[in-house]
């Protein structure tokens, strides 16, 4: 699936890469995302680093004489160490997440940059943001993949109610470890193709939207012992990518993307809905939006805006 | 500044550390809040462990052989490894915090708290919620005394519209350091006195609400040179006091409470008063609630449930 000389074959070090760029760093959440290349391939690549969890079980070993301390301040019953844990306790662990070859679009959408509040009429989505989106190649054949049980998380999925007009596949997504409950975080893909996102949501879909609600809080609970009050279950607007998915993820996990200017709760979406049919066909709706995103060049472009 | 047999030295690892609670984690933050006791030791300590940030200088060398990768999972041009950096690199650092003798005080303030998502309806608020509220005796004399220019705060205010129907008084709220304008908090508290939240609100208070979204606009424009679609503004359900005020934060900063499960946008709260009038005395609303909070108590009492 790879373009040009890119062939994403399975790697035991980053022998040989030359970094090109740092797109982002994230002191709070200990990541850098990185942009380079692998010796004698002109493809780019993308590097996601992310320290890893303290993982709880092994934390009595982290507090022993196997964790080197380095005095750095002190003051009255406060001191700060640098600590260096053994190498084989299993602290030092970093989830390196590698996309290539990747494509100009991923090095953007990994760049750190400004972010602009959009207000989008029902007006403005059908004259501004369905054109724009129905003119971008989109490539959700990854998606495709999973529902036709050709790609290698089908090992991984949850759960799977496989009817094709209410049916849904539930699995981890990428962000969690699958180790730690406190960030479960699962995605709910439907099968049903074409619902592009919360803006084509109608009564038709309620029992589709419920149907994920009730599957996926049995499933969490059965399977990972998680209460559905417990539970945060909300669709993005706009989403990464269109193609109806729920995003399921433990309450006490601060998820990215579950700020009120992105996230949706299924349980108002459905509400919503449940109130007025054409809910998501009348309301303004507020989303957050990249400086380089080519959507708000485009509403800029139509509204006359400079920046 | 100890007490009993605790004393503040510098240490050179946990040779005999015992772990009595862990009090806390987050997988965001890559954190962890233990509680124990030194060997010899009847004080407690607690101790604050959180991974290091990527130095940047030296992402470099991370991206070489010396990382050793083990595959997780594959799909497309998506590759998910263990990534183990050797320990010369100096990326397995853990801030280390101690603090020795630690009271209750200590131990409670970093324990954590379960939350709960409460699905309120407005037959729940009317039944359980709302007596619950009229039972507390309610500390917001603090407001009062800044609506009527008794607190010291009152230097510190940033604009204020003297209307007593529609008008607010805006300010600071005390988690923004006032310096950095990235995480810019303000809060509009309106003058009329008697509406409690959201729960409250009708398109009698159509007015009021877009008179503090616009105003407020204007008036951090004039201030601080930030833009109206740089600024989220937002109510909390359940909020901390019971009259009503806005929250306005900026957009880039990643504000406590402003997720999905207590955040209200003040743009969609209008907007569906606008579109359905007895909106907020119709809609259930889901919110997140500590586990101590004595209002889920009632709720379960009333429910006949168990913890």
């Amino acid at each position: 699936t790879g373009s040009g000389d890119g062939v994403s074959k399975t790697l035991g070090s980053f022998e040989g890469f030359e970094i090109s760029k740092i797109l982002s760093q994230n002191a709070k959440n200990k990541s850098a995302i990185l942009c380079g290349k692998f010796q004698g391939s002109t493809d780019s690549a993308v590097v996601l680093l992310e320290k890893t969890p303290f993982p709880e079980p092994a934390l009595p070993s982290l507090l022993s004489a196997d964790l080197t301390l380095n005095l750095n301040l002190q003051n009255d019953i406060y001191s700060v160490y640098d600590g260096l844990p053994k190498q084989e306790l299993g602290f030092n662990g970093i989830k390196t997440t590698v996309i290539y070859p990747a494509t100009d679009r991923h090095i953007e959408k990994y760049t750190d940059q400004d972010i602009t509040l959009l207000e989008e009429t029902w007006e403005d989505y059908c004259n501004v943001t369905l054109p724009y989106l129905e003119q971008q190649v989109f490539k959700i054949q990854w998606v495709y993949n999973i529902l036709e049980k050709k790609a290698e998380e089908v090992e991984r999925i949850v759960f799977e109610d496989p009817d094709p007009q209410d049916g849904f596949v539930l699995l981890p997504d990428m962000k969690w470890d699958r180790k730690q409950m406190q960030n479960l975080y699962l995605v709910a893909i439907c099968h049903r193709r074409g619902i592009k996102s919360l803006r084509d949501l109608n009564d038709t879909h309620l029992p589709l939207l419920r149907n994920i609600r009730d599957k996926c809080q049995e499933a969490v609970l059965e399977k990972y012992s998680i209460r559905p009050d417990q539970l945060r279950m909300y669709l993005h607007y706009q989403p990464s990518y269109y193609h109806l998915h729920v995003h399921v993820t433990h309450l006490k996990f601060d998820a990215p993307g579950s700020g009120v200017t992105k996230a949706h709760l299924l349980s108002d979406v459905i509400q919503n809905i449940e109130l007025i049919p054409d809910y998501y066909q009348r309301k303004t709706l507020s989303f957050v939006i990249r400086e380089k995103d080519g959507l708000l060049a485009r509403f800029r472009e139509v509204r006359g805006e400079k920046k």
